[in-house]
């Protein structure tokens, strides 16, 4: 079991880095986004560092109408490699470190995001997971025959049901069903397979996922939307939580109020690691590290900044000049969280609109922490330690030059401080993560039952 | 360009070994479905062989509702990785060799199966290719929310308009569009690129797809049907064709029936490379390849041996006892092409039931030989240069021991014969094929026109 006084760390990788202008930067690879070689040296290096896990987001479709604004970032899901086929290339060249895909339910069949995710756990003896997100951009609609996207509250029922489709067809098989047994001639014990025979409001899935079940038994599920419907899903399915927080007291509310909703589903509050983004820009000393961070800031080009915002908040902002305060934003049908976030934010700090893009383009709203190695550790530790985190998501501002300065600079520093570990304690993501492997959904006293689904 | 005096050849790499019954021979790994270092291996031989490509079947539901059948056998998806996950992985252990996975138009996204295909081409330096199948299973619509499949005629409707929009997504970029100029700013030429904007009988889908355009272009497109359909369709877009014939003479007349077809569509028939399955069972005497076929027969169980005939031609022959004559088979809503075969086969030679399920079971369907080495190249030789093939896709009836067996034996005589390559010709599987790189859909002329989409 995982001590709470080692935090989990995962490596967010995003093809050049987090910051908006990290591709003009010396400092990231400029084709990042496929370049295989790039992706095999970042995970090679985070497994070296024992981090956690890599974490990927995804996007089905480029995130923006703007072509000018569009052709000027590298971050926009413009192009490069899709999440899943990477991480299956990658799971060949590394062997303890986890790996994390996102997923939407809003676009895909449980079938296939069930299917894919087990043959990569099983492809990576237990080290994948499944970020679960739901999609809110019309554009991905009208790629998949649609005219518009689902509303906020349909979209979360969809993937209700699409999580709890996807654990039943990982439980398929029992862990002891392929049996292999040459002599008698029995490749699986038939009594060990079972149907899910799913028929709900959004899918009717029959099974068996043609799959063995998982080396995790599940693959890890972790969750990113933080909005009422997010905080609800999550407590009753994930086991991590990415999540989006500025300041201590904004993080240690979520926290305590996630996992205060665990109870109602009968989970213990250790089996879910929450782990907020963090932005970490290091230097040696205090200036050298404002400088790097001035330095990436004066990459980014006005319309780029100011076409993320409205991307990020949903809002159109076109009628405010750029040294205007930032105005009341209508509800849109948008990601609700990231909405409420940088009003907040705006609100808190009476900030301009060019003062609020330039804050939200440098890490699209996550934490951002520019300092020395110690201030880096002493920002996380005391989240940490104040119960406003279990780890961090890092994500590095430019790549690989950001992952080596962390790990060169802040890891040794939480390392002597006892807050990040040597070594991995186990094999699987599971096992490092500190979360208990499921048991199959059939309790084994039932098993054999009539009720047991037969093919 | 690719000689005619030379054959291209697949390693069709299925878990244990085509053979029904391959997974209970000492010669194959009977945890192959599922073991990494098992597929990591086969990829290196094959590659070290210089094969054109691996190629790897598929199928989205188990295939069978005869529990106890099911249970004995290893090969019919009852447990195993897909294909685009594991091809991904090697990918990173690969350098030259061809990745191809099936992935069906009936119950997938031509976004989703564009996306990841394209960015198989990119992990693996443009040595994807896409084996496009229509599913003919209604266990396989069961687990897609719809209640039965569709009929054969709608599938191959949907599956011509599948692959356009997939070609056309393929195009979002031009293959300079990532200019990824640091200094101005600007990281991709927003004039290259266009949107799809397709509307059609089955699918409504914008673009653009948000992967650069892949390093072939297009991933090769494979196709595996030979219905009077899948002929068609063939002949329209495929690049490479797999299929199965038993003898000579339909092989001959199969070849210059899709080739004869082409220039309707006015394409080159050097641009599309027909490579029957063959399965080979080689020693390195005739007894001894007799001998180790009969050793994989007398392990095919009678029950595995008529539930995949019944699968393989649609039919219900319960009612017919082992020893009676196949019966006229009613026409069904499955794969047609195998039926006529099998009943092709069965009147030809006069077959029992019991007679054509243990053929039909050995290799299902696909050519077997059984010899020495040179007994091999000569079948394989006399059919390449009948014209019935531009090469062959292999099927080792137990893996590893199958693969070895071939590159060992039967290569070198090949190689002798100089019928076969000693090194890759190119970098790319198009290069290796000899098939031409596809140009942009937009001609140059009439780019930067009006015409041209904008986001």
């Amino acid at each position: 079991m995982a001590r709470r006084d080692r935090m989990r760390l995962g490596a967010f990788l995003y093809p050049g880095g987090h910051h908006v202008a990290a591709w003009r930067h010396p400092s990231s690879d400029a084709d990042a986004g496929i370049n295989a070689a790039h992706y095999r040296q970042l995970a090679r290096t985070a497994e070296a560092a024992k981090f956690d896990l890599i974490f990927l987001a995804d996007g089905v479709s480029i995130r923006g109408d703007d072509l000018d604004a569009l052709s000027r970032t590298a971050i926009r899901y413009v192009g490069q490699f899709e999440p899943l086929t990477l991480l299956s290339h990658l799971s060949a060249v590394t062997e303890r470190i986890g790996l994390v895909a996102t997923a939407s339910t809003t676009y895909n069949e449980p079938f296939h995001v069930a299917r894919k995710f087990a043959s990569l756990d099983h492809l990576s003896g237990g080290r994948a997971g499944w970020n679960l997100v739901t999609s809110a951009d019309p554009r991905e609609a009208w790629n998949f025959s649609r005219e518009s996207h689902l509303a906020h509250a349909n979209r979360y029922a969809r993937a209700e049901e699409f999580v709890d489709v996807v654990r039943g067809l990982w439980d398929s098989y029992e862990d002891d069903a392929f049996v292999r047994d040459r002599e008698g001639g029995r490749f699986f014990d038939p009594d060990k397979l079972h149907l899910l025979a799913h028929e709900g409001a959004h899918f009717s899935v029959r099974g068996p996922l043609n799959v063995p079940r998982p080396p995790q038994g599940h693959p890890v599920v972790v969750q990113a939307g933080s909005s009422e419907a997010g905080k609800a899903l999550a407590a009753r399915t994930a086991e991590v939580i990415f999540t989006a927080q500025q300041t201590l007291e904004d993080a240690v509310a979520f926290y305590a109020d996630v996992k205060g909703r665990m109870a109602a589903h009968g989970r213990d509050p250790d089996h879910l690691k929450i782990m907020p983004g963090a932005f970490p820009v290091v230097g040696q000393s205090e200036a050298e590290a404002q400088d790097k961070f001035a330095a990436l800031q004066a990459l980014i080009h006005p319309v780029v900044g100011r076409s993320l915002l409205e991307q990020l908040t949903g809002a159109d902002l076109s009628a405010y000049p750029d040294d205007a305060a930032v105005p009341e934003l209508p509800e849109t049908n948008g990601g609700k969280s990231r909405q409420d976030l940088f009003l907040r934010l705006a609100r808190r700090e009476g900030l301009t609109i060019r003062e609020l893009y330039l804050r939200a383009a440098s890490a699209r709203g996550h934490w951002t922490i520019v300092g020395t190695p110690a201030q880096v550790a002493d920002a996380l530790q005391e989240r940490f330690e104040a119960r406003g985190a279990d780890g961090f998501n890092i994500m590095p501002p430019t790549l690989p030059g950001g992952l080596d300065d962390f790990v060169a600079l802040v890891l040794p520093e939480l390392r002597r401080r006892g807050l990040f570990r040597d070594a991995y304690e186990g094999s699987t993501l599971r096992e490092n993560l500190g979360l208990p492997r499921p048991p199959h959904r059939i309790p084994s006293a039932a098993r054999g039952s009539p009720e047991r689904g037969a093919a």
